[in-house]
């Protein structure tokens, strides 16, 4: 073997495919009913962080879990430190344990360790027993160096044990065995100690119990996993009386796959975190599977509503922060920068209003972001130089009101991303706003017009002062309407175009006392279109302000 | 329909299942050929950064990926703006695309965008025109307005014409067509548009064209996709002349499966970014599928060494941050916090120099973190209050060389654990050297030992001074041994057991200049054991100075 330390050879697949072919999970398309969700959160979770919550901290967070709607939470392992001890007690003697809500407590197959487990749990209303050893070849050979035999002793050994305490402690207890390592255990070998645990248990679809199968390692790919479940399931002992449950983890970045085939192939349940927090590249993300469901129709079962506020509270609980492109919560999810997908979003929200309101379709977003406390303002529409025409139009319509003509967009596009593009950043809507406004109303003019009055006669009849370089100089013209005849006089004066070819004006806020904005766009007789705009609570003042804006565009 | 927000009945399934099962590509369990990987950082990643990269960056971001090893460069959207135009232009003035990686552009199916495309193309080497439309029932409805048939021609149209202009442009030009938003689109309508354009170009086994399948939305279960592009790989016109790429988002956080089980499924291509950059919840990631193949033992053909490097370069120019478990690379996805892991990566780590250094299988460490340049002692065993002794012993032992003998280990750990849980934090290996020395060396002693003399008669006899309280006693005794004599002589003098169960000795370093640390336990009379340590260039010395400080915390 070489010596770089970059060398693929040095790796063997380290999983086992189930001794027969096990592929009708694949005929299914989708999950449309919620597993029972199981938050390793305060267990799995808190171990991986680089500081553990503290007590109170635990207590904050499992209320939070209960308000999502869990109702089955690992609350720790309470016989390996004080401090988990400790915490389970507190939830059991403050009474924060709602009646349809089933704590579950890991432990080791060692005796001393379940005898401590049964003590930490007494007077809870109803308990998981969650036992487990590991059953992958690594840890037989290198951690326990014990056969398969002796390996599987120790589960049957603990499994005695649980049921033999269970008798004996106050409480409801039910009992969850894994085979931890399950994803680099041989699969007939795990189903085989699996069995025999069952068959200790001797549960009943009365009284079920509980085998878990955690990728505690991830490392085959999904529909492996998949397969080794529809084995498991299909073999095991009791099966109408266990729930299968699933833990994935997600070193290949398949965690959220591995849990939605695996309850294809079986899985009744599925343990996993908020946010994917947990041990090196974490447990499965529950929400983002959740939130999988729902955006295909069905219910989840957990309200995720107030996704921002659960992210707050898990960041300043946990210390970790949420990736800006995590799933259905990142900062980044819905934003669209790109004019392309801006364009289609903006048509897509329209077709909506139109055509079904009830039911979302809207392209590049996967779901409504209100629906999880997102707004379309600040997260949908962003701009900077990747983005286009419809999106400013967007921004300002939504920020401000102002509804650009689609003759102007272009003209305005090209300016946005302009200073998107020389100053290199984000541009926030008052930016844009400002830019829009030095465009198309507030720079130094050529000219202005002072004074305009109307006669109705053969159309329509102005006289128009017009004021450049401190002169003044009055102009007659007609029209076939205010506007018309205004442009005309401007033609006359300056001798070149003024040629309307977009006009569009109204109020900026509901009600009469409001102003209008008017938009008139000019073709400049070198071939070239030029726009301004006005504003003024006179919709005739507002209108001629806009042609002088852009009358004076065009001569600069 | 109710009011409220979070209703799950808005939503329907938006992909559409092939017309035929397609489930050959479930019975291969993993990837044993790399792809061909095709960068789309340039274009969908940068567009979706919140400040796009500068062309000065972009140049920087080029090269690290033909360092890294891509062979296709997807270089952006020449058309679309002056700055992706300056761009290009830039790397092929500056030659700085190597022969053998070929440029990629892409341009969507409208006359003067393509026109514009070729233009900036202009004296590359080798260049794949992308050239794409979309194709989604939502898009097709909300956003173009358009039949089926309509949508189906302006892919033909552009077809066409990338064919005369490559004809007429100076250059090595490829086609590659992408019926954008591919997963919410009737798969035998994407394969018709997709032959349709397929019977233009007239590919052949040696000129090659392309067609790409983006989940543009990810909408599906990575199955069904699967399903999908096996449909489409099995169905398409000119088989043996197309390249099949696909080109995977990650909106239902599966983006990593997709592109893995649609490699199985048929693709012979991958377009993704690093780290998974691109828009909303970001592009698969490129740099997890070959980290994928690496682990099981398959030549990538990317070369993430430099894993690292490549990061901080990343966050630099994109100015997005890597998420602490992102696979491979994230801060936190080599640690190992908890007690049973430790324990089980330290005896993994020795079983693995004893028998078998060419090949990784430690437990919980899907792969060796130094082949991505990171270390053990700062990235994998870490303490905090979930840790147990295992991991304490072997920070001291990786970072101070001390080995700390295996009885002395739980009374070490808890001590750790303990400090670690009051002040609810991660200790570094000098704070955990700190407590060591604290607790077995340097505190303040009842008594001292200040002159020992031996003599070799009937095993060995001593003479042993002690000062307590500034009175020196001497004491004479013998013993089978050095340390047992002087043992003997404290036993007498304080009428207390002093009985070692426990001692161990070793130079702190190489050479005979260095110091020795010896390690002594003694039974303390009261059913406990008390541990202490001396560090001396002499050996009894060291050794007797570990006596006085068991001693010393026995009586304390």
């Amino acid at each position: 073997m070489e010596e770089t330390m970059f060398d693929y050879r040095q790796y063997k697949k380290t999983y086992f495919m189930p001794p027969v072919d096990c592929y009708d999970w694949v005929k299914k398309d989708c999950i449309d009913k919620a597993p029972i969700w199981c938050s390793v959160d305060l267990r799995d979770g808190n171990q991986a962080l680089i500081e553990p919550m503290s007590l109170e901290e635990k207590l904050e967070f499992f209320e939070m879990l209960v308000k999502i709607g869990f109702k089955e939470i690992e609350v720790g392992f309470p016989a390996a430190s004080d401090t988990e001890y400790q915490f389970l007690r507190a939830l059991i003697e403050r009474n924060m344990i709602p009646d349809d809500v089933t704590i579950q407590v890991l432990t080791q197959a060692r005796e001393h360790i379940i005898r401590k487990t049964f003590e930490a749990c007494k007077g809870a209303p109803n308990t998981i027993v969650h036992v487990y050893n590991s059953t992958s070849v690594a840890q037989r050979e290198q951690v326990f160096r014990k056969s398969k035999e002796e390996i599987k002793q120790i589960a049957v050994d603990g499994a005695k044990l649980l049921k033999e305490l269970a008798d004996k402690t106050e409480g409801n207890f039910s009992f969850k065995y894994s085979p931890e390592s399950f994803s680099q255990t041989e699969v007939d070998y795990a189903l085989d100690v699996c069995n025999a645990v069952i068959d200790v248990w001797q549960p009943t679809p009365e009284h079920k119990a509980y085998i878990n199968l955690p990728t505690t390692v991830e490392c085959a790919m999904p529909h492996v996993f998949a397969s080794q479940v529809e084995y498991m399931s299909k073999n095991m002992h009791n099966r109408d009386s266990i729930i299968l449950s699933i833990h994935p983890h997600n070193d290949r970045g398949c965690g959220i796959s591995d849990a939605e085939l695996g309850v294809l192939a079986g899985a009744d349940s599925v343990e996993g975190t908020l946010f994917g927090n947990g041990e090196r590249t974490g447990n499965v993300d529950i929400m983002v599977l959740a939130m999988n469901m729902y955006s295909q129709g069905f219910d989840p079962k957990l309200d995720l509503s107030d996704m921002p506020g659960i992210a707050a509270t898990y960041e300043r609980l946990t210390q970790m922060n949420i990736h800006m492109r995590h799933p259905y919560c990142g900062k980044l999810v819905f934003a669209a920068f790109s004019g392309s997908h801006q364009d289609a979003i903006a048509k897509g929200m329209e077709w909506r209003k139109e055509k079904d309101m009830d039911h979302w379709n809207v392209p590049y977003l996967p779901i409504n972001p209100e629906d999880v406390g997102r707004t379309y303002d600040s997260d949908v529409i962003r701009i900077n130089s990747q983005s286009g025409k419809g999106g400013v139009a967007y921004v300002l319509d939504q920020s401000f009101g102002i509804k650009v003509p689609k003759k102007m967009r272009e003209d305005l596009g090209y300016a946005v991303k302009a200073v998107s593009d020389v100053e290199h950043k984000e541009l926030s809507p008052e930016e844009i706003h400002d830019i829009f406004e030095k465009r198309y109303k507030k720079f130094v003019p050529d000219f202005d017009i002072v004074e305009v009055h109307f006669r109705q006669v053969d159309g329509i009849q102005t006289t128009v002062t017009v004021e450049q370089d401190g002169v003044r100089s009055v102009i007659e013209a007609g029209g076939n309407g205010r506007l018309d005849a205004v442009s005309n006089a401007l033609a006359k004066h300056f001798d070149r175009s003024c040629r309307i070819i977009c006009y569009e004006e109204h109020a900026l806020q509901d009600g009469s006392d409001s102003s209008a904005i008017a938009y008139v766009g000019i073709e400049g007789g070198d071939g070239r279109n030029y726009f301004g705009i006005g504003i003024d609570p006179d919709i005739i003042r507002a209108s001629i302000d806009a042609l002088v804006s852009a009358m004076n565009r065009s001569m600069q």
